[in-house]
């Protein structure tokens, strides 16, 4: 009967048939070892010479790293044994001999790790959090669902140009250009006189010559937007749902942080409110710290540094000025410097992983603010709409999938945690 | 209190507040009426002239179709109301007028429609097909949650160009070509060593220029791949998915499906098994039936309509002529002519829904396969590699998600199960 190693705890005592991966063997003299991986867990084999035939003995004096076999063994719990238990091979088969397997446990250079995505994925640390990202989404989906979000699917293939104006992928459509969608925030908009609440979540693109830790040129984001919500409910909203998926994770992938040996005392806490500081009070502060910021300037990643240091739960940033932030922003109507939105950092440097707002609902300034960023009307006539047909009140704000979930698996590199990263040279595989 | 329409049952003989749009108005003298849609419902309300003041009495005078308004009245059950329930206005609060709607209560061309699909999406019949795409998705990932399958994103941006070499988009990568993904199945496959089930799930692009009712230029497809699956494994978890989504979606969108008058005896009894056709099959009934096919050459959208006319479940037809599919198919042993391989083909003439295979697992006869079809050997080294080190047996398929959603709800066009389509001549809004 074949199983799945997760699931030997059920068949102690029972003859198995497993199939997967040989990570590791080693033999000496008369009994011999392979460490088996199957997608589920990972579990060691133990060959005694003298129980098993001479087609088993040398079967597994054949295998390589990596080839794939199929084991019949009885299961033994082991305290010892990494997950618990053992396999006393009573058969076992090669399906396929591997060659030579080019990743090998010593240190090797990122360019060759990621030339070697393909097989890379197969490494403990990698499986982990990419198990944690999976894990990040379905709590994502499940948060939506459970608070009645209608998910909405916006195109990637637009003829507005969104955000960036600089940082666009093209295509030719049939003639006509087309833009890669940088966010989906604007059609999700559409869809709150239908729908209410609403969220899109899908691949986004930036084409930025950027090459830092913090970058990827296609990257994922789930992007809310709540009809008849202002800036406050916003970042309630954006606060239980942090806290929702670092449960989750918390919960769930508790095997997987081990592995990449998160200190999770760091995020256990994160729970709502998480504290805010206006963007004039973060000036203050950092001015305070002898930082050479002015009142006007977006904050840099440096700064954000010194801001976040003082607090270990993630940090709202609110109420930036106009100009550095988007055109569909409403204007704070106590201080018309600045618009209503919000940047949220994580703690321990992560940096922002939310950006929300609530968005301009006046006809005119909305108009006069797309002709300020000197943005083609014509492309935005649908969006215009919107405030001409029922306006209302309503605010959103874009989750990115990488940077939180190297927050919460504590990496470095968001490149890591997904499957196939886009960089600016680094198309393959 | 502010509360929305469809918990208004937990509201009876109390006074709340409602927001949202205002769908249709009409006065008799000293009573008027409304119909006020909020996104989660629809709910009548009456206003007595002699029970509120001047100013709600003229605000409901100045209500124009879709204008966002804010009422304050008491709940009370009503039978004959639709929704079951009528708002006593007490008060009501114009939030914004809105200009003259431009989509009335007759006959619109399509195209006029999709011009304006912003707004289109809030009509009854848009808003329940996109509720049912919704729960599709979400019972799409539950499924595979449940079963342990781990949820892989696959890129957008590729260096190697899948199965259509005729259709794809190009963009410019830094200098370099990219394509648009038109499957995630080449990246899931690297993934299953590492997680053994996976899937992945998001948009994908077909340069195509059809403009059949059947086709998008960008759609959304699941792709789960399973290792140590063969054929046979695929069908039966295919007709396990397929029999699940359906019945979500008639558990919880009972509602939406009245709205689209979707006669649910079609498809309430779809539950697996279904039933399965040899190719080879195929091709003998559709002769005695007097089609003009020839055993080599693929089926056509009229030789499926054909054969699914003598099943009311999909209906699988499996192991094609090899000529007919896509060179990674796993030749079948016992007929080299064929590969490993079926479509599942929905009831009522919606066609292919799902195309699944088992993969070719041997390295030289992919190589061949390769070369045979004249694609660029250098872009699949990496997908070679799987074969390389330590191949498996596995198997997995793709469901196109507008054309599943269509079947469900029984609409003819899957322009109108996905929110803002991509056709030949469309990419506005």
């Amino acid at each position: 009967m074949s199983v799945v190693i997760k699931d030997l705890s059920a068949h102690i005592g029972e003859s198995v048939a497993l199939e997967g991966w040989v990570e590791t063997t080693r033999s000496h003299g008369k009994v011999a070892f392979l460490i088996l991986r199957d997608g589920t867990g990972v579990v060691q084999g133990v060959v005694l010479k003298k129980a098993v035939d001479d087609a088993t003995w040398e079967a597994h004096g054949s295998l390589t790293q990596e080839s794939t076999a199929r084991v019949v063994g009885r299961v033994k719990q082991d305290d010892r044994a990494p997950g618990g238990f053992e396999v006393e091979v009573e058969s076992l088969e090669v399906m396929a001999l591997a060659e030579e397997y080019p990743i090998q446990p010593k240190e090797h250079g990122v360019d060759f790790l990621l030339d070697h995505r393909h097989l890379w994925l197969r490494s403990s640390q990698q499986r982990a959090g990419l198990k944690v990202r999976s894990e990040v989404q379905q709590a994502i989906h499940d948060f939506f669902y459970r608070r009645d979000f209608t998910r909405i699917d916006t195109p990637i293939l637009t003829g507005s140009i969104g955000e960036h104006a600089g940082t666009l992928f093209e295509t030719d459509y049939f003639g006509d250009p087309a833009y890669m969608a940088q966010t989906g925030q604007l059609y999700v908009e559409a869809a709150c006189p239908a729908f209410r609440n609403v969220y899109c979540f899908g691949p986004t693109f930036r084409a930025e010559k950027s090459k830092t830790r913090r970058h990827l040129t296609e990257f994922w984001m789930v992007e809310p937007e709540v009809a008849f919500a202002d800036s406050e409910d916003n970042m309630r909203l954006q606060e239980e749902f942090v806290s929702y998926l670092v449960e989750r994770a918390l919960e769930n992938c508790a095997e997987e942080l081990k592995v990449l040996e998160r200190d999770t005392s760091k995020i256990d806490h994160v729970k709502p409110p998480f504290p805010r500081l206006s963007y004039t009070d973060a000036v203050a502060r950092l001015t305070e710290r002898g930082h050479d910021v002015t009142w006007g300037d977006d904050l840099g990643a440096s700064d954000e540094a010194v801001l976040t240091e003082d607090y270990d739960l993630p940090l709202f940033i609110y109420n930036y000025p106009k100009e550095a932030k988007a055109f569909y922003m409403k204007e704070n109507p106590d201080d018309p410097r600045t618009v209503l939105c919000d940047d949220l950092l994580a703690p321990e440097g992560y940096g922002e992983i939310i950006g929300g707002s609530q968005r301009e609902d006046d006809l005119e300034r909305l108009r006069e603010r797309i002709r300020e960023e000197k943005l083609p009307e014509e492309a935005y006539a649908w969006y215009l709409d919107l405030r001409r047909y029922g306006s209302f009140p309503h605010s959103g704000f874009g989750l990115g999938v990488e940077r939180t979930v190297a927050w919460i698996t504590g990496r470095h590199h968001i490149r890591e945690l997904i499957p196939f990263p886009r960089l600016m040279n680094r198309l393959y595989p």
